[in-house]
């Protein structure tokens, strides 16, 4: 059993989304409508910290930003520092392991949230735990404190930057103690982190749409490997790890980020529309109405009808059910028809060619289930257009994918899928089209992106038990 | 006071949902996700009343479907009949309020509830009171129960039009009792309500698109002063009163139902693309992105993009705030910047000519926030496109429109609107234009619509007090 | 069906308890603190109605006082006139139920709470039914307000008194409006019902122990037939109907008042003790222990243990579980020994000859239980002493007994009874010991008691009806 | 800051109660009922870990075992070994110091759960975070389960074994993992702990009135430094220290524990009426009644007033507000005579001679409130007879009683308390007096009992700047 739990913890997804203000009176408020705006980064806990100067102020819950928090546990997190976090696990759960995590160390209080996925996290918790240390959670995140505590260094900042040199993958990450704020982003920024402003208090998000919501201003973006420390003497930076190539994750664009949200001064949704439209260059069909998979589709959906010309219609509804309190249908009813998450519009799709547009396509059920619906909705022809690139690999840095053997463009040809999801065509945007598309002005490698599930060209180092098992 | 409490009355607007399943096992669980689907037609309180032939179960609350019920409490509503409600409130609240409403009455329990307001419903009301009655809730829903209750005829369905027969407004309205469901529209069938089956079960429902949440099958819309009994025998319609001339509301396709809902036959979204390629027609203007404002003017947005050939771009990012327990933000951090429901898109709308196209104006204090905020994130034009005629009237209906003398239009002309939005240009989408969008294939005077809000021409009298009350 | 329904409201008991407070600007929370202190009077639901002047506040719910109210709550009931009131029901239960109810008529707002029962409820919920109104509770108070409302008198005391006319039974009464607050009591005075002072504040209650409570001064006991209005102009007094001949319960003092409370003057664990002390007198025992069974017996058996000369011990000890969230054992636990309700302390009774004072005998069953109990604790002999006469009638007027074929001791000698309950020894206290005991310096009949359950002579006429129910 | 929050945690008071069932398919729901009879001993915070031999199953939360537990919580314990923990927190609280404890260490799980306090614990704490490792809590249970983690023994009873070697103090001790339960006891058996069997389960709690409650048997108390492991091998007893002369805590006796358990195989009860008796032998006095402080000192009284032969009454009540959630009075309603706590029965003390019983006085203030009380509800004479000695010394053990300064006793004579508490007479019981009223059949020194508090004979060692602390 052991072994198994080891294994889970490995697969344990850890996109989520971090959220810091720094010098304002309303600081947990603030969080609090900062971790809203970045609640599709992760639904299953969140959690805000803040400090006084004197003492953190601490609450977390399961389920949904307006479910955990209420007027008098915001009330109660007083402080002008506050640190949050929205969780999305696909693995293991539980409050337990709700973040931002708090420990006591002995210098006092330390918590810590962070946004990504170590490559290396299950051996170096081994590591920890042979010598003693006991672990409460399951997470990367808690890896990272124990080294911080573990370190014989001075300060705080120079036990951070020692703790950060056992770890390898992906994180965005925010410390917090009585009387600093460290911020800090891995050597290649696999995951997006940037600043703002408002009025005098600096604002730190893994998006910038959650700026527009607290009405700060965008600053700029955090550098691959560095480290930020905010304290009474101000803000400096530094970096604690040589930079390496920077390789944004693809599938921030492509699905995960929203679309009012800029990553590297690209507007989401705009990136997509250009997607939606290469998409159409390099795979035309001739069709009645284009419709796209609410919601992270509708962009790239609009802009092939666009350059098609072929009009865009709502054909695809999604039920949006919301929180974790939702009553699921049993079996029965849902093979009488009840429809959880998508229901395609009859009026729109009966008698039609119907093109549908995915932003990608993973195992292949959603996809093969959606063009039925369309097929029991009265559309006469479905044509699929996804605007990613086929994913082959998997992910190690926190996107949910899937094992290898699960991933349908692994092991199959467009033409077997296309088979499989019952489609009369299907066409996947190219990676080369797809990096046009994003358009990053950069003159780096991969255009500065994460290719590693279209490619396998993974930007770090992936220790062998993990290509294994993703192989097996 | 007493006064004021009846005006009060009278202004609550009643635009709800309901929801009724004949024959299922299932009937509560259907209901709930019928409900859910019907969510955006009132997100104050929800109810359900089933019944197995014997007893009533009964579960109400303040707040959104899902926050009201649980699988517990659904599990508690058992029998294969079922009628649910989600009630909009503009005017009182209170969990009193929630529907279906239940009442003992000398032949057993009778539950009610309605969709739709009544123009004499404070008249009746206060006669009931002088002659003894007991009122217990704001709404006219319980007064045509006492008119049921008072009367002296032998069975339910006679009284029930005996009653009927002293309201004059618009209603859709559903009857329960332990024996029979009775399902009634006002003669002029001013708010929508249709039949489905599944399986051997009927499904009555104000929406289509509950339909197919549910995975039920559109039979037909019920007709302009209809009734159905459905008990033991099975289902028998009849006529409560002479059928008035249709005047189906025309705001149901312009803001209120959901996009994929079916309304005489016409799909909303698609009506409302016509309206925006109309628009275009209507008035043409030079532009780099058009935008809409969500999510009801989306698809009108996208129809006015399309035919003008201008991009369609995520410009207005609405905050998707849900449920009675959101924090709400203070005075200070409002005026801070924090948005409660709608951002503008900096990357998209700066420096850019934008056309913003939005469903109605109706005190056009909505449309001014919104120019300035797409003024202050860079547009450097914005055009403004109104998708229905001016609303001149108020609405005695139940559509939350305001008094006369709140409504702009109703005491300003376009150009003097345009300033007070701070717009570069503004247009109205024309009657004729919104009813040839529409397109109901009709030869019925105002081709079947209750046109009153635009051309004040109301389908029923109007008890003179209100008029009074509209107009001063 | 319909029958059984009208069969189980006149079940439904009424034993309640309520509390008022006339001009204090806390009036809501002292009203709260009130209830709690009556909270043994009924724990299936609570509620408060405040008034301003204005505007109605309420809120009810089911379950305990505090698990009902929260400080927000609380502080949502404005204004310094509140009525408030606790729930015991051994019917019908349910929210709907939940008094204060309130009404609108034709006058306004009005609030009613009833401590109490009627006999004739039934049939004049019927006679209402009949002529068209509508009830939405199985309570006899909404049969109260519908009087009132139907009453063609000018002023709300006229209508209260002519209401009160109809009815029959043991009710006290209290009804709220913005205007005023109206106080009555039956004219055999069968429920307590006392005035007391707080500051200039004008506060009642069930019982006295509420006024220690909230620091409130004892003034005086209300009078049979007396109603009490105030308003602005003051606190007037006036009879609404010929005062009876004062019948207060016996039961209040035998179990169901708290200890503290003073009933008449007479303090109510005072008269208990005397009842204990008597109950030795007429039925001496030899033993090793007295103990009582918590929490109503206790101050019996200290009083039987104090005259006996035998050390008073704590045999039994009840588990205090409190609301209605607790997790109630399997029927497999129960059989395996979890005990709910009562424990017997080995250490204490083991060996010995244990004399256990109760204070009533009802079916017998739960004595049976807890003779049971003692002996498997290792009880030697088991003398059970019972501190009230034998129970030989229905009572009517809501104290939950039993029907008549469920009173053991109206079909069982004592002797038989003995036998049934497993005893050693069984002793009742005789009437004239019981009205001794209490102790009223009274010259009035019965000594002002309603002895109905003990002897069958009800201080009211009893519908037909009802007793045919309660001799079936 | 740091310094305060060291200081606060060697304060923390850590009297609790804990429960463990093993090898009964309802273990939760036992354990459940468990604690609630144990709720006397610690009302912050409950919780309860379950294994089924291959998970844990964790529930904890702040409140009361009612507030904390619903079925379905319950439900998902599943299993059949449970430990279970109520906490009672003076110093810091909160729901991450909530027990059982958990935590992943290098073998697996392993949750535990403690009642009593270290006296070394906060030497210990800084010892584990100078060398690296993280601290969660502020209790020194976490701190004991460092120490287990840490060493580097093969097995776990091994590793018990040298973790307990450096804690020194008062502690019941309950650690479970998917493979072992093991309960251990210090070795002065400070604290309470019996063993009990179900069926073929056993069954281990704090005291044994948990026992009576889900119908165990009482086999024996755990002896002092005894450690028992329960595994698939049975039950194994060995001693992991020397056992200490026993030194039962009196305050178990005096206050701590529910009457009807038995400590030692004394019946408390018992032992506490015969700390009444005894008293009024030491300190008779004429008076005509008494009446004992709820509940604690109910016992006592009535043992008192036996001998005296003087009448027992209720002349104080307590008001037994419940649960977290219960409204406090603001200061205002307070003064104007609101009363959270007890109120005086003005009919049973008016015009008499009170003796007031209590069961020892710590600061004073609550006896100088009580005999206000009494005075004001117009007692002439107030004579307070306390059945324990005076406590002149700090307590280390876990009985939240106060600093040296701030007990009255340590810094006054009797007579000087007498004045301060405005007591007509004072009188306390004396050491001999008590041990002879408990009267444990033992030649050990001071009859087994710890009696540090009384005469500052401290069984165990205590860490030097503690002793200093309790001075300053």
């Amino acid at each position: 059993m052991r072994d198994e739990t080891i294994f889970s913890l490995d697969k344990l997804n850890e996109e989520c989304g971090i959220f810091a203000v720094y010098g304002h009176p309303n600081a947990a408020q603030l969080t609090y409508y900062g971790l809203h705006a970045l609640q599709h980064r992760g639904q299953e806990s969140a959690g805000i910290v803040t400090t006084d100067g004197r003492f953190f102020r601490v609450h977390r819950g399961e389920g949904l930003v307006n479910e955990v928090f209420q007027n008098k546990t915001i009330a109660k997190l007083t402080g002008d520092v506050a640190i949050g976090h929205v969780r999305y696990a696909a693995g293991g759960s539980g409050l337990a392991n709700a973040q931002p995590l708090v420990f006591n160390y002995v210098d006092g209080e330390l918590a810590i949230a962070t946004n990504g996925n170590l490559v290396n996290g299950s051996k170096l918790r081994r590591e920890l735990e042979k010598t003693g240390s006991i672990l409460q959670t399951s997470t990367d995140t808690e890896v990272i404190a124990h080294f911080i505590a573990r370190s014989q260094k001075e300060t705080l900042v120079e036990r951070v930057k020692e703790a950060l040199h056992y770890v390898v993958g992906a994180y965005a990450l925010l410390i917090l103690t009585n009387d600093e704020l460290i911020v800090a982003l891995d050597p290649h920024s696999l995951r997006p982190l940037s600043m703002g402003m408002l009025g005098d208090a600096y604002i730190f998000s893994s998006e910038t749409c959650a700026f527009d919501t607290v009405g700060a201003e965008f600053l700029r973006d955090i550098e691959p490997g560095e480290m930020l420390v905010l304290n009474r003497e101000g803000l400096q930076t530094t970096s604690f790890a040589q930079p390496e190539r920077r390789s944004i994750c693809s599938f921030e664009y492509i699905y995960f980020a929203r679309p009012d949200s800029d990553i590297s001064g690209i507007n989401v949704h705009a990136a997509r529309k250009r997607m939606g439209r290469r998409l159409f260059a390099e795979a035309p069909v001739e069709a009645d109405v284009v419709t796209g998979v609410p919601d992270s589709s509708i962009s790239a959906a609009i802009g092939f009808a666009e350059t098609a010309g072929i009009p865009y219609e709502l054909g695809l509804i999604k039920n949006r059910y919301v929180g974790r309190t939702f009553i699921q249908p049993t079996q029965e009813l849902r093979e009488q028809g009840v429809k959880m998450k998508l229901s395609a519009v009859r009026k729109v799709v009966e008698g039609k060619r119907v093109v549908m547009v995915d932003d990608s396509i993973v195992r292949g059920t959603t996809s093969r289930r959606i063009v039925n619906l369309l097929r029991e909705a009265g559309a006469v022809e479905v044509h699929v257009r996804i605007s990613s690139p086929p994913v082959n690999n998997p992910c190690f840095y926190g996107i949910d994918t899937a094992d290898r053997d699960q991933l349908v463009a692994a092991n199959h040809t467009v033409e077997e899928i296309r088979k499989l999801i019952n489609a009369d065509s299907l066409a996947f945007l190219s990676i080369e089209g797809m990096l046009e598309a994003i358009g990053r002005p950069s003159t780096e490698h991969n255009r500065g992106h994460c290719l590693a599930c279209f490619n396998g060209e993974y930007p770090t180092a992936i220790e062998q038990e993990k290509v294994v098992e993703g192989n097996k």
